[in-house]
């Protein structure tokens, strides 16, 4: 069976998945990199990192993924639609290795990368998306690779099998909040939380019944 | 030194501690008693409860505390001001056992309880009604009771040294909000997080640096 997962989506204690404003300079706004320095400090990003609890997680991001799927603002900076030159924040070889398809009111042809990863542009729902990336997968998971409201709109479909949230211990204030429209979830997921020595919790959703919009 | 404390404030993931509307039937809205089933599973609350961490944080909310201090949607349900007969919800015999300062615009005569509590009603600014208390205390700490939007003001203006949370995995979607207002906290504060085997995670501020707001 092909899941639907998220991995490694790093929020504030107030629930923000990133700051504002996001620009080129600053992908994640006022944020900065402070929610993702738990991630550069393990062995998954960096060889001499440590390989406790937070790289025992963030490994998983890659593990049985086929396909990515993830939203306009991940992909670049506001106006990126307008520049056809534009391929992506990752340079020549992006960090994906598989089909990945871009959520955009402004499709664009598909664009190959060096390292397996293809870029597909979709002007679609949820549910459409998950689809094609499923079709494209070879049987094995498709990733929500974020941003936050890309997230909560798979989420509140019911088209997500597995979530993991890690939340760092900052107050963010303002930008884009991963909760918003979520009430209940609880319902249905299993929810496990596990703080690590380095300061964030790690908080897990496995879908406990059958999904509510994936007619799979 | 007095210092002024936040206890066992239960908060959802996404950071509501009440739900919505406050009522006299349902003093925390549409979330019950679902913030509090891991307080009321611990020795702290019920001599058969369990004597783990989430029960070696509870019994801090009363040592060494000389008063408190909560906002009047702690004391009441709305419309409470206009009852002359209403006093607290919690019967003759109110688990404060201390000098309580009730913030509310409209103070009435103060109010003695059985088993050492007794009501004082303040309009007043967090800092003065702080000194009230504290003179109160009799050299020992004074507790911020809440609700939430009492809590964000002491907070928020620097008087309180140290705040434990307790984040239930659950998604409230709507209530009032702890962190609103509250933006860099961490800057201020010593943050640990530590998740229970119940499955909530308490969080715990120390304040690292002088106060920003309190003049002692």
């Amino acid at each position: 069976m092909s899941l639907t997962r998220i991995h490694n989506l790093s929020i504030s204690l107030d629930g923000f998945a990133t700051g504002e404003p996001q620009s080129l300079e600053a992908p994640f706004g006022h944020a900065g990199q402070r929610l993702h320095e738990w991630m550069f400090a393990t062995r998954f990003w960096d060889a001499g990192g440590t390989a406790g609890v937070d790289d025992a997680f963030a490994v998983r991001h890659e593990d049985g993924i086929g396909a990515e799927i993830m939203g306009a603002h991940k992909f670049g900076p506001p106006g990126w639609q307008d520049d056809p030159g534009w391929t992506g924040w990752w340079g020549p070889n992006p960090p994906f290795h598989t089909p990945t398809f871009v959520l955009t009111h402004h499709p664009r042809p598909s664009l190959e990368m060096e390292g397996g990863t293809t870029f597909h542009f979709l002007a679609a729902s949820p549910a459409a998306a998950l689809q094609e990336a499923r079709a494209a997968a070879g049987g094995q998971d498709v990733r929500i690779g974020g941003g936050p409201s890309v997230v909560r709109d798979f989420v509140a479909a019911g088209l997500v099998d597995h979530m993991h949230l890690v939340q760092v211990p900052i107050v963010l204030g303002r930008g884009v909040r991963v909760w918003d429209g979520l009430e209940g979830l609880e319902d249905d997921y299993a929810v496990e939380a596990v703080s690590s020595p380095s300061g964030v919790t790690h908080l897990t959703f496995t879908r406990t019944g059958p999904g509510r919009g994936d007619p799979s």
